[in-house]
């Protein structure tokens, strides 16, 4: 083959590559307190969607739910079903995740014995006293989600903003 | 009622959720070492307090302890005695929250046999090799706690800083 | 002994504890996402070396593993076997840590049940569909690991960088 076919495929896999690593990027942050009854993963994304944020990911999260819903490990495109339903008090241990547009979170719970139980956060995270969080976005990075063939499921894509974009 | 009457409804309730998000504010860190028998939780406070951090929280730890004091998923304001007092080797697999007065911090230890164990850090948190710790200061936030009666207890209020305190 | 000596033994001290805290510092944060089979602690640090990176941690990372080698919390400098091998499909529900030389992470994952496993991450962590991960650079400071006679372990040193240092 032609040195311009692999000069080309080099091109196209560095282009791929960008796609999935990018910075540095300066960093803005936000802290947001939600109350009793307020469900944690719906407001993060109504706070996202207000702020009009691109590159959004959780910092830190501590407080307190009643409930949750979360999807479990052996979950994949095919099988959506492994599901636990909690209603019980938990304390939340962790929270980490992207926050555009589908957000990936996952959560890990402490419950009344210390025990701690995690997985996916679909919802359902209604705060018992308090959820406390600090979110960053990264000023120069856009974060979109795109169908990934190899997992089933739309998937991070980190591309930097145009400069359009930066200037909105 | 009056115009005036809704308006200043309005405007109160502006006000209060001006108190329950806040940014965006750019970021400083900070990093540090705890060593051998120091405790997390009282040199975290120690250190916010040197540095007069006004809007601080822990963005990553990573460490091991000998002990921890634990308050667990069903304490609240008028039962704080669901304790548990752990004395054996730990791992610290996720430490969130906010760092100032009266901080609100959450833990997961991990112990011998990979099981985790999680609730809200109240102390004794001694380092058996090391603690590595990068704390977040919003550097034009200001975090305090007020009593919130729904709760029960002192709940994070975050405001922005006056130039003044900024200026500091 | 001599006043000489104690000024000389004060300002020891206040060096030693300058390897122990350092900050403010700015922050720049890179985004990655890893794909189908790559595996997270080998990929963090061939990033990290990449781009030069020089103060790196761990701000979040959401993603599942189909495989885990961790070391528990029993181990130390001179009981190194404490370790698991999981084989099976886990949700990372937190990633905390440092990211230079010798990198210092600690992980939990959650299983099919919900049940959540930590430890020291020493590899083989697997990607099954995914890992995003954040990683936060201190702009300003140096991390490096010496041997710390007490732990019998190279542990964080935190400096300021160089003027030399920063301008590269």
């Amino acid at each position: 083959m032609s040195p311009q076919y692999y000069l080309g495929a080099l091109l196209l896999m560095c282009g791929a590559l960008a796609y999935l690593q990018e910075g540095p990027s300066s960093l803005s942050v936000y802290a947001l307190r939600l109350g009793p009854g307020e469900e944690i993963v719906t407001s993060l994304f109504k706070f996202v969607e207000e702020k009009k944020l691109k590159a959004p990911f959780v910092i830190t999260c501590v407080g307190s739910v009643t409930k949750a819903t979360l999807r479990l490990a052996n979950s994949d495109a095919l099988n959506t079903n492994e599901i636990i339903y909690l209603n019980e008090r938990l304390e939340v241990v962790s929270l980490v995740g992207t926050l555009n547009e589908h957000a990936h979170l996952h959560i890990s719970l402490a419950d009344k014995d210390g025990k701690t139980i995690g997985g996916h956060a679909l919802g359902d995270l209604e705060v018992f006293t308090t959820a406390e969080i600090v979110i960053g976005e990264a000023s120069t990075l856009q974060f979109t989600r795109e169908m990934d063939n190899h997992t089933g499921f739309p998937e991070l894509v980190i591309r930097p903003r145009s400069e359009d974009a930066i200037s909105t």
